[in-house]
């Protein structure tokens, strides 16, 4: 059984008092954005709690940081600060707490319901890296662009590859995604193709979210990196796989990426994850001592992949994988990205690359999915071997507790047609 | 014979009032951050010229834009307000306008010594995109990796290939550059090296700063790009060749070039390159619709890089090129940046990737001039294949007008030691 609080929490919400997950809303339409943590169908409005004088602990009780538009002031302060929030929260909202269960006034201010809220993007996103950590994902985009000999890369067993993605067109859940236009590869002695993307894809990822950050030139012990980390949120890294395959040699994904990523809005933290800990992927080689972690661990998140076409009512799972599969953990992924003296800064995003299990039915992407297109994926009445046009994809994540969850609710996005 | 300002300019000053590039310094080590434009050997503080009510046209005269740590805001209202910025400036500055030349107080206030000046990184920089475009350059690399049979991917001719790099990491001229560690190509059945790099080398570039951005999802008419484009500046993407060569495959560059970039402090702007254009290269195959501008223009640009050894007074002149021999023009470049609906923020850096020439000694970056080793440069009376700890490296760049000069001045760094 879960812990209560005073506000009503269902028993399959994502956001009973064990997740209390941090996001950026505005309350109404013309109202400045702050930020917010999820508690059932509430909003709890963290800019309201810090007025009344409630975060009343050594670290936040002279901050300004839930005075902000989003959350990299909180961020930068580090954990001691997250872990003094949290208490204050939970405090807060336990049933035995009477400052705001029996204050009306301060309750009506401060429970915003969660369909009132209009959510934002939480953090102002410096840099934006994507790893590409799940074997089975590499595994199947070798087999399927390169052949089953050798699908995977050697360097990919010895470091965490990834490549820099665009921070600009990262976009919150619910923001419609314009199917991009660009070239592709030429057929015969033709130009290349120019038009809308034919293969248009989502990619199943979560994002570490940068805390602390450090200075150029010094580098994060992966022992230390947990402590950068404030939290994970769900991401679709949309992909056109026909920009991508023309343009990717040899510099990496471009065009093919940049058009738009979304993120859903609620960040989990690294503490109301970790009952969900669980062992570390076996690694063979041996990691070189800069990455060789005492504590290796993933964590167990459910995740799955619905597709709703347009003008149906009802959505399609497409998939079910889970955060665990990955083969580099999020804090290697933070120790290498800083070995060579690369500063993060708080906010920045590390996305963890498509997350595919090892059986067909958890391919993070419709590339996997449907093979490329020689698999059309059933959709009910109708089949997709990529996107098309009115499209809603969404996907969910959810850590199954003893009697509650700690989820991360939806992030989704619906495709427009291009431009003409 | 150049235009004259009271202000003293030596003939071989790169800072006439032809020229007028704009930064962003500190009078004092304790003053704020505020923008500038470099007259012979003075800054003039915009943001005293605007508080003395001089910026009188009709965008500027109700902007806070030079009352800011950096150039965005100015940069976000556009050419119009760029144009207007100019004639007053250089209204301002000459022999024969009261205001400034004969307000004591005002010009004691309003110049300030370079010598004096801490300059510091001009842009908030959201996204930092790093081109390929230099001919020269994708065939010499690819020559040397790849050996001479078609040395460049058939694509390259097709679309300016790029990749994103990493904001956070970029820093002002005469900042020290940590040499990065990272792993590199195992021998044998090693595991793969892990240390100091062994190749670390620098690229000639020069970049585009963003002006105004577009919207996602609406891309930038390639006879538009030049109004998105305010001015150009000198880069240094240092390069790590021994990481990069290991990690590259399939994602593109990461840690070999993110530990570090380096601008030049003053951007020259394209009003003040105008008279520098030159025939754009010609471009076979075609280019797409998309891409076939109608104004197709380069800039005759000079750039020199000077290595000083440690220890040593003087620097030697390791290569001479030129910004002219870019294949993909910088408008070209912008346009495709955007063609999927990719957003470019005001203060973005695009890259334009080593620009080297067509003869050996023309050769942006020591992996080519030096062949990867396989000659070595001489440098009086030593010797490089890559950059040893302790070099200096020096960039200029400079258009060579009728008896004036519009230069970039210098963008330097030197090499520290890795940490133990
Ligand atoms: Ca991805
Ligand atoms: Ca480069
Ligand atoms: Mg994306
Ligand atoms: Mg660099
Ligand atoms: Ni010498």
């Amino acid at each position: 059984m879960g812990l209560k609080s005073f506000v009503e929490v269902l028993p399959d919400s994502h956001f009973p008092i064990e997740n209390l997950p941090y996001g950026v809303f505005k309350p109404e339409p013309g109202s400045k954005a702050r930020p917010g943590v999820a508690i059932g169908d509430y909003v709890l409005d963290l800019s309201v709690i810090a007025s009344a004088g409630l975060f009343d602990g050594p670290i936040l009780c002279n901050s300004d940081c839930f005075d902000q538009p989003n959350l990299n002031k909180f961020l930068e302060l580090g954990r001691p600060a997250w872990k003094e929030a949290r208490a204050t929260l939970q405090k807060l909202l336990s049933p035995t707490e009477p400052a705001l269960r029996d204050n009306a006034s301060l309750r009506q201010k401060a429970l915003v319901p969660v369909d009132k809220a209009q959510m934002l993007l939480p953090i102002a996103i410096g840099d934006y890296t994507d790893f590409f950590a799940s074997m089975h994902h590499a595994k199947n985009c070798g087999t399927i662009f390169r052949g089953p000999q050798n699908p995977i890369n050697p360097n990919w067993f010895h470091l965490p590859i990834a490549y820099h993605g665009r921070a600009s067109s990262i976009v919150i859940s619910g923001t419609d995604i314009v199917r991009p236009r660009g070239q592709s590869y030429p057929t015969g002695n033709s130009p290349p193709y120019f038009g809308p993307s034919q293969k248009l894809d989502f990619e199943l990822e979560m994002a570490a979210i940068v805390g602390p950050g450090n200075e150029l030139g010094k580098p994060v012990d992966v022992n230390e990196a947990a402590d950068h980390i404030f939290g994970l949120v769900l991401m679709n890294d949309w992909s056109a796989r026909d920009i991508q395959a023309w343009e990717y040699v040899p510099l990496g994904p471009f065009l093919g990426k940049s058009f738009g990523t979304t993120l859903s809005p609620w960040i989990v933290t690294l503490d109301a994850l970790e009952p969900f800990a669980c062992d570390g992927p076996k690694q063979d080689p041996h990691p070189l001592p800069y990455l060789a972690e005492k504590i290796h661990v993933n964590y167990d998140i459910s995740l799955e992949v619905r597709i709703s076409p347009t003008g149906e009512e009802h959505s399609h799972v497409v998939t079910r994988s889970n955060f665990k599969h990955l083969y580099w953990t999020v804090t290697q992924q933070l120790a290498h990205h800083t070995i060579n003296g690369c500063n993060l800064r708080p906010g920045d995003l590390l996305g963890t690359g498509t997350i595919s299990g090892p059986e067909p039915e958890s391919y993070g992407c419709l590339l996997e999915l449907a093979w490329n297109g020689q698999k059309p994926l059933s959709l009910g009445g109708t089949t997709r071997k990529f996107l098309e046009d009115g499209d809603e994809v969404i996907f969910t994540g959810c850590c199954k507790g003893n009697g509650y969850n700690v989820g991360f609710g939806t992030c989704s996005g619906k495709i427009l047609p291009s431009p003409p």
